[in-house]
């Protein structure tokens, strides 16, 4: 028995308490939770089989009620002695994608990205789409492609055709981006035919983690009329390892900006879930900037209440991200895309003049908001590398 | 011991053997082949446990040479005296969804079809998008609201705006659809990084379904820009209980249309996956569409090579849809919103004018093809009934 080293300010203390997926030497896969540099075998110290399995979804499954008695007697157990063959280094464990993505969905909740894009990628038109402040707009991507943070990313080949280009081209993608956004994942899905009212998304949601959305920039453009992102997304998405419960968010919520004009009821905020969370993206170690969660216009609970106002489903280990994360100033962009600004405007990193990512780049996107202790809890990071198209 | 009646004509004869879930009074799901009006239980009939499971993925991922062996086996075995522990009466088992989806993803690969909604959809523009010839154009949709023929959709609502009205309100969808597909259902995965060549399709697809993606319209076409249809599809998607084997379907191969321009070479066809099925769409059991797959312009080897070509994964349970099939005659659309020509050319169904459904409609979409014997081979139907908006 020994007690569970919580170095200061390491935003992994009692107030953070974040869910994941990890193998020590040799072993299965199982659940355990974060506690400092050290992670705890959730079966071995609780005894309970939910949490020997290799991801997170029958826990997900049980409920608000249960994965707030959990959080509860976890809380009481690490904070005195912990049996040793219960607690494992974090450098010593391999951690794996922390539960099976049932559907993923992507929004495009930032303003300030959404004008971004749409005047880099529509110059010629008003930047916000005529339905933008009226419903978080949407889509669905693929969800057998969301990977843990360290694999490695390989440059996708796919159909470009600039402009002045007569006819498409087939190659490796040459604008290949990142887009740091923040992912929610659902515990308790609702049936058919049943919407998710805002007012209870702290029912369904579990908890968050932090997504790279990967983007072939040259590939979208050319294949998403009419019908949207595909190929330019779907050979990755990187999610964090660590699923921060909303419980420990209590601390970060805030309201989202001034909603003009209002939206129709069903989108209606009962209690605040905007989110302070600040990001922080570094490019081959250098940051290149700081997202701020607190300006998305959207918040996660108008979101499902509108992914699910038409009847559909939600599903336990259903994923949806809120888009890339822009604030209003330039460091604050979440995609290199708007930072350099098609391109045009290269930024430093590690002394180079820079657009889109080169093989061998590697990205790491990082976050934290504030703890009820006071201090800050940590997202842990999502990271990956570029490597090298394969030969077709 | 007896030998199962196959009635003459009935389309599920030995060139046929779909596979399905079905469960017998009072008994769990597990995988059955059709035969004439039976079902057999291929457990009770194989002795093998991986039929003995509540969907067909643990079969689908055992690969070509295994789903080859089984038919070979099981039209030996349904030729001779089969016990009768092992065959049910079709009219006494339920039907369920036949494999349990992983991704789904719809593609837009019939050129009338797209030309159509082209000219409804975006009356000022040409028909076709600029990448329409080069490409299969495709989205994903909503795993977790694929359901079995059979079950009632509840008419969605959610956010309109007409273009003639200021803003967007909130209601039921005033113009729900549907679209007549066929779905392709992957049995052998990929990894990520690999490319699935045209001349691999059938190593990695098992069998075809038909596909209804009810469309609410109204819903559809105020969100749907820039990103693609979202709630106004993600509702459901209904497909039906038999999964015929490609392996059923080698007479019905036929060249694709010709395609100009030239596919770039990772679209190449190396051999005809073209199939010659005829749909039929009955609404209130009239027939108003029979449309024609042969006339779909991408082939479901090209839907797959352009799918994975960057560099995603496919997995077991994969469901890929064609898109809406429509044929150049207007009695071979496959789309209320084409058949009535976005509502204003009414089409009469039981004595009644009609444009979309109204509550209380039922529509079947059925389909056979020819078969190696020189008869024909069923699909089966994918049927749903419309019921009224849910209060809100």
């Amino acid at each position: 028995m020994s007690t569970i080293d919580i170095p200061a300010g390491s935003g992994f203390g009692l107030a953070n308490l974040p869910y994941g997926v990890f193998s020590p030497p040799g072993a299965p896969p199982r659940v355990g939770v974060r506690v400092g540099d050290s992670v705890v075998d959730l079966a071995a110290l609780l005894g309970d089989d939910v949490f020997a399995r290799p991801s997170l979804n029958a826990f997900l499954a049980q409920g608000r009620a249960r994965w707030a008695e959990v959080r509860e007697r976890i809380t009481e157990l690490v904070s005195g002695d912990v049996p040793g063959a219960a607690v494992h280094p974090l450098s010593a464990v391999r951690l794996h994608l922390p539960f099976e993505v049932a559907d993923y969905v992507d929004f495009y909740a930032s303003e300030h990205h959404a004008s971004n894009l749409g005047r880099l990628f529509r110059p010629d038109a008003a930047p916000l789409m005529p339905n933008w402040k009226h419903l978080p707009v949407g889509y669905h991507g693929r969800a057998g492609t969301v990977v843990v943070s360290g694999t490695d990313i390989v440059r996708p080949c796919g159909q470009r055709k600039a402009p002045d280009e007569d006819s498409p081209t087939f190659g490796e993608s040459r604008r290949l981006d990142i887009e740091a956004e923040l992912g929610f994942v659902v515990g308790t899905g609702s049936p058919l035919g049943t919407p998710v009212a805002c007012a209870d998304f702290a029912e369904h949601v579990f908890g968050a983690v932090l997504v790279n959305d990967w983007s072939a920039r040259d590939i979208q453009a050319w294949e998403y009329v009419p019908l949207g992102p595909f190929l330019g997304k779907s050979f990755a998405t990187s999610v964090s390892p660590w699923v921060v419960p909303l419980l420990a968010l209590e601390a970060a919520r805030v309201p989202t900006p001034d909603q003009h004009p209002r939206p129709l009821p069903y989108l209606a905020e009962t209690e605040p879930w905007g989110l302070d969370i600040d990001l922080s993206v570094e490019w081959n170690g250098e940051e290149v900037a700081r997202p701020p969660y607190r300006e998305m216009y959207w918040s996660p609970a108008q979101m499902l209440a509108h992914l699910t106002v038409n009847g559909a489903t939600c599903r336990t280990g259903d994923l949806y991200a809120s888009g890339t994360i822009s604030g209003p100033e330039k460091h604050q962009r979440g995609a290199f895309i708007e930072l350099t600004w098609g391109g045009r405007e290269p930024v430093t990193v590690k002394g180079e003049q820079r657009t889109f990512l080169q093989d061998g780049d590697e990205v790491c996107i990082s976050a934290t908001a504030p703890g009820a202790d006071g201090g800050r809890i940590g997202f842990g990071e999502v990271r990956g590398r570029i490597l090298p198209a394969r030969p077709q």
